[in-house]
């Protein structure tokens, strides 16, 4: 039998390890008679910075499972097109024989899977038979095509509800007029913003208002939303999508940034909240702050998703279950059954790459200001359950290449 | 035995409603006929707006212990001097009066030790006998006197420590040169920022470099430091106070909000990490992003830390011990004796008011970039211990007080 070769792609996640135990898991179970792993993805492949994954023990796999960000190293490279850059094609192939490898994983988003569907068509182009390459999704933003759902997005989206539950005990204390807005990541699809009203699961207010950048933003309706809200209660809470866009399409912090451009030669890439945070202090004269939840929401591993965590360890061991049944250039796809069942299957690379899933309308309120019913159910079942992490001192135990 | 009046002030913390529970546990086991809270500290007082804590059961003390925020609400009101606002004083002494309120505990940060002071000191001039206020210490900042730390402290610095292990993952996934800028709370003293260091307690990386506010900054300096980092690896992790000075004791983002004070008409209060982001974007050219890490760290009970939360309750009921002596003017403290043990005595409430214990000069090392093991000595021990929260679907269950 032919080597394993697993690599990762793309933005960490605090579940991208835990898909990385699975192929291991899996593919140790299975008897391949060696396990590689490509150091920085495809990008490290191409340099031969492959590594025997030998060095990682069954006992790592406990804190490896829960430890945040690829712990093989990440990149954000993209093969260029089979007929514009044969020879890269070329040089994969050639390190792969190298290496004795037959059977590649690939996990990473939608980037990562335009080079499983590229690398496996130039395979079949070619009449290369003896590799094979699989893709594992994963994503916090939760935008891959033809899953139910992305490993990594649980956890995130758990992250973002105690947060946001926290924010609103916080936001309460005072008794005067007060605005908070929290800019969550997703550029181009609003999951995680979304994501925010898991805070009102126990009956908790959590935010009072949730803009999601699949519908458009009005700056004149924000306000009056925000206005409305606060004849209700003195603090008002928002949470918001980074890639808020207006009927035109416009990033609502474009204004923003053109006035400052010039300042240090570019834009400072002031987000959403900032912005607003600058229009409701011109405009309504109430105290107002804004909070960017920022790089936590993909490495909270503190406080990751159980079920997340677990359902990316299957999606690992699925990718080696397909390699050994000779398949190639599929993603693994999670597929709901029920409330709440999953099971793992497998949709065509091709079908993911480069492609946004955005949340459907239904998901957002007709007010454009909060989410429905039916994003809630959808959402609930996958932030549960907590991890058991090894704290050692009071900090967790995270599993490091380089730690012995 | 006459009523005991408890109530919350200043900013929020993790551990301030575990305080709250150390007074109601005590005061309920020692007798007092009631208990009542004051809403939104003296301000809440001033207005009656004080409620009967029979609402709080004995059965909700668990949960609440571990909930966020002040759960009576708090305020930032500073009683005037005795001799420009004797009505004030008069005004609070006849609603004490009017619910038999002999006892009174006040939680807060150094503002509130004022407010103790300053009504303890009314109370002596004016020959009250039958009034008492304890003051009960907060603050996330860890920036009282006379006490060895502060309650919130830990808790506060445990959410550093494990934002700081998750963020040096995340940075460390691609192989290009970058630079990860993360202001920590903090405006006079750099008692969080130096938590980051606790993050490498298991060997781990950390910040590449530790800048706090106790110590002039040099922006040149900074650049060269991150420079030669950047030469021992391509990831450096840097923690920031968000009241770094010059040696001028200029704030370090002075000059960026200068130049953008007209675009709203005012400074947009960007930060020092923001500011610097930018320095080293335009002089190195590296890879460079910032994150501020705002309110999660006086807010995320989900990570608090055992020992913080113990202790603050300790401190709680220490208060209304103090008050069933008799005792008045006060501020309950913490005085560690060898490792790690500690004991809860009291100073007066006039050594503590508005003023700021900064981290001693040895807590800093020579290179002014980072800490000294002194440092982490005094600060491993807060952060101990995890608590075991209660979670509903996912989220963490909290107390408030309107919940029923």
């Amino acid at each position: 039998m032919k080597n394993l070769l697993v690599a990762q792609s793309g933005g960490p996640t605090a579940a991208i390890n835990s898909t990385l135990c699975g192929v291991l898991e899996k593919a140790r179970e299975i008897g391949f008679s060696k396990i590689y792993g490509a150091k920085f993805g495809i990008k490290g492949l191409l340099k031969r910075d492959i590594i025997d994954l030998d060095v990682i023990k069954k006992s790592d796999i406990k804190t490896l499972k829960l430890t945040p960000a690829s712990v093989l190293g990440s990149c954000r490279y993209k093969l260029k097109d089979i007929e514009d850059a044969k020879e890269e094609y070329e040089k994969i192939v050639e390190i792969l024989r190298e290496f004795d490898v037959g059977y590649v994983v690939y996990i990473g988003g939608n980037d990562s899977m335009d080079t499983v569907e590229k690398f496996s068509r130039y395979l079949k182009l070619n009449d290369i038979l003896d590799i094979k390459i699989i893709g594992a999704p994963k994503t916090i933003d939760n935008d891959l095509e033809k899953t139910d759902h992305c490993p990594g997005f649980g956890s995130a989206a758990k992250y973002v509800a105690t947060t946001f539950k926290e924010l609103e005990r916080d936001s309460a204390v005072y008794d005067i007029k007060a605005v908070t807005l929290v800019e969550t990541m997703g550029r181009d699809a609003g999951w995680l913003t979304a994501a925010s009203s898991l805070s009102r699961i126990d009956g908790s207010p959590g935010p009072s208002l949730i803009y999601c950048c699949e519908v458009p933003f009005s700056v004149e309706k924000f306000l009056s939303d925000v206005e409305e809200k606060l004849k209700e209660k003195p603090n008002v809470l928002v949470a918001l999508s980074e890639g808020l866009k207006d009927k035109n399409k416009r990033p609502i912090s474009a204004d923003y940034n053109e006035e400052k451009k010039d300042m240090f030669g570019h834009s400072n890439n002031a987000g959403v909240a900032k912005f607003l945070e600058e229009v409701v202090r011109k405009n309504m004269g109430v105290k107002v702050r804004s909070v960017e939840l920022n790089i936590s929401q993909r490495a909270a591993s503190h406080i990751a998703s159980l079920v997340d965590i677990e359902e990316s360890f299957r999606v690992g061991e699925k990718a080696v279950e397909l390699l050994k049944e000779g398949r190639s250039g599929l993603m693994v796809n999670i597929i709901r059954k029920g409330e709440y069942v999953v099971e793992y299957g497998f949709v065509e690379a091709v079908e993911v790459a480069n492609k946004v899933k955005t949340m459907p309308k239904d998901f957002i309120s007709s007010s454009y200001s909060d989410v429905s019913e039916v994003a809630i159910k959808y959402l609930k079942p996958l932030i549960k359950g907590e991890v058991n992490l090894e704290y050692v001192d009071g900090v967790p135990r995270f599993y490091r290449l380089d730690q012995k």
